[in-house]
């Protein structure tokens, strides 16, 4: 790194004008009166803004046209910034770091004031220093998306790409991802990579990696400790389990939830314990029963994107079940009413789309518990023209399932027979 | 109550034949031995089965077809049921319970062994006794509907009848409600009728009252209790705080989800404690703000049902939004992931929608936790499209306020107002 990395036109200019470089602790007059480490810019940026470390921790931009003075510290100490190569040390077992974007992967745009996605795996590796402690991380990325912008076909790849590292010697997979979609990705994985033996885990952060109060680093130590150690194999998220910087826990890929928009510890297992905790040094397992329920690989990385997934709720339109039902769509996943129902001004339209033999399944909006259609009448109607009872599939998994198996059949029975076989824990009996 | 109330035809025959009539200890060999109490039936009831109490509390059906023998047990003991006109206590608060039917106002078909709502309010009163010794009730049957087939009509009707009771000497109102929808109806009453002096409380049960473990009777019995003692006013759901038989929780009837599919503790306040809790006989408040914003009556009971809730998911097809927008809808409520994002691959029809003046609001699908738009690009690009964050309103909350706000005005940026303008606790700053 040099005295001004990151640095170019105006802002370099500025520097050099002050007689400031990076690591210099500077007083700043503008708005306020601001102290603190002239901070490395990345790759990339405007010309416009200077960035500062202050004693929080945080970093923020400033404005260079709206600087009035800028003066180095009376102290003045010179604090080094070391991010040097890490040094590979061979008897640690091996972890394969697949970047897919996310806020784990991103750092604060001080010209907009957001968040945007840009660190590569290389650069998350060497901002936690930790990691080469326990493991060698081998890094690639995939692409850099935010989670909401990631699609079926992002699955797709990420699967095909864990799916070249089946015969590898890497102890386990981290797929550093955006959390807003974490859970559907991660549901994707076990379906289509079922059996496959390195177990894998996602993680992301709700805080980008150059703040203060960043999750990343626990979050990625977390999961290297658990891949290195768990010796088990399945798709989970590793993610911190509350608020404490203390706990990293590990929710079985295919029964989780983003429960809270901006908490750290805001995926939840639903209904249950999470699989496992790691707790500094410690492991804690609460697995009772394998991830997979075959052992053999079978990877089927396939999938349709004709499925919908339905919230009903009252006033909802059965034109708008109709518009689905004429867009050519193969499955349906309802998000039904407590134990799994539908008003009955959707009946008309429920009888077409059995009629065209599109898969329908019945999930809850409740989201924890079991649908069970047989003790309404309501249900009963509804199973009787053609939807089928999910158990305790959640929603948003039931549908990443649903298209996974209409990519795999179309035919009807065969999607019935699929989705109502457990294959990676997605369900309970 | 007659010897035979409710059973005619062949059942009331195949009593009559072999010398039984209801309160009768019986033994009844069929497939297996029965051994328990004749019930009554209800009226409309078919004449294909009869009702035997089981020690354990549960009714069950028997057919009298497969039914080959049946005698009085040896004790023959009668025992006499009580279901006697309920004497009122002029000393006592008056409440007024109306009826909308659900599984609270259910018994048992023995039909199809499903539920089914026919029991009235005057029934749901006068099978929990206790009651009577707290409050004097005065019961109306609204409807009997399921909550599934709740619609945004049944709303406006509830609402105009509670309306009709503002200068009435009632200390309280319940509203026995189906659980599955119940939110949705607290929150629709909650803006429609803001100010209401009148506390109101809706009730369920997620076990019908005719089953041992049924919550009927518990959630009634908080239900006045909350009602008489409260000294406040809103709009509440007062159902099982868990699985124990000593504590109802009352919620804020904006900040309530039915979080799973049979536990009676199904309820839960999003992200914060119950705002009542009623403990036996002792009433615990949590509550710090008044429920409403305005302390004057203002009932705006309208309604628009052009309103969309569209859960976004990986590969939700935005055609499916340009359909909503073709059909005429006055808003639309996002359901987005995280802090309030939907992928760019819907960006051209938001634009479009925008461009057609329809509100668009944002909420997320994590449902606990605030939407912040402002974070991440994406965020700052739908808020460049028209986007307006909801704070922390839950879903189904929002969906409910913008069509309520829809009916009293389609101007949007008035809309967006009333979206943004706390009215009954529906969101927090």
């Amino acid at each position: 790194m040099s005295e001004y990395t990151g640095y170019e036109g105006k802002s370099l200019e500025f520097l050099k004008t002050n007689k400031i470089s990076i690591s210099d602790s500077v007083k700043i007059l503008a708005d306020i009166t601001y102290s603190g480490i002239i901070m490395p810019r990345y790759e990339h940026s405007d010309d416009k803004h200077i960035v500062l470390k202050l004693k929080s921790g945080y970093n923020i931009g400033l404005e260079i046209s709206k600087i009035e003075k800028i003066e180095k510290n009376e102290t003045s100490e010179k604090i080094v910034e070391k991010i040097e190569k890490i040094e590979k040390n061979e008897k640690l077992p091996k972890i394969l770091l697949l970047s897919t974007g996310g806020t784990i992967a991103s750092k604060i745009d001080y010209r907009t004031g957001a968040v945007t996605p840009v660190l590569t795996a290389e650069e998350l590796n060497s901002s936690v220093p930790e990691l080469a402690k326990i493991a060698n991380i081998d890094t690639k990325v995939l692409f850099s998306e935010y989670s909401e912008n990631i699609m079926p076909e992002h699955w797709l790849k990420i699967a095909q790409t864990v799916n070249e590292y089946l015969n590898s010697d890497y102890t386990g997979i981290i797929i550093a991802h955006g959390t807003d979609t974490m859970h559907y990705t991660s549901a994707y994985l076990s379906f289509s990579l079922a059996g496959f033996q390195i177990p894998i885990a996602l993680v992301g952060s709700q805080r980008s990696s150059d703040r203060a109060s960043s999750d990343a680093a626990l979050n990625l130590i977390g999961a290297v400790k658990f891949l290195t150690e768990c010796k088990t194999n399945g798709i989970y998220i590793a993610m911190h389990q509350d608020e404490n910087d203390e706990t990293v826990a590990c929710h079985i890929g295919t029964r989780v939830r983003k429960n809270h928009t901006s908490k750290r510890g805001a995926f939840q297992t639903v209904g249950k314990d999470p699989a496992f905790l790691i707790v500094n040094n410690e492991i804690y397992n609460n697995m009772k029963d394998s991830f997979f329920t075959i052992n053999e690989y079978t990877p089927k990385i396939k999938i349709n994107e004709k499925v919908a997934l339905v919230k009903y709720y009252p006033g909802y339109d059965p034109i708008m079940l109709k518009n689905i039902i004429d867009s050519g769509y193969k499955a349906i996943i309802f998000e039904g009413t407590g134990l799994g129902h539908i008003g009955e001004t959707m009946y008309p339209m429920v009888k077409m789309a059995n009629e065209k033999d599109i898969f329908m399944g019945m999930t809850s909006q409740c989201i924890d518990g079991r649908v069970r259609m047989t003790v309404y009448e309501s249900g009963r109607d509804l199973l009787d023209l053609g939807i089928i009872a999910l158990e305790n599939m959640i929603p948003e998994i039931a549908l990443v399932k649903a298209m996974w198996a209409t990519g795999n059949t179309e035919n009807r029975e065969e999607i019935k027979e699929i989705m109502l076989n457990k294959i990676a824990s997605e369900f309970s009996t």
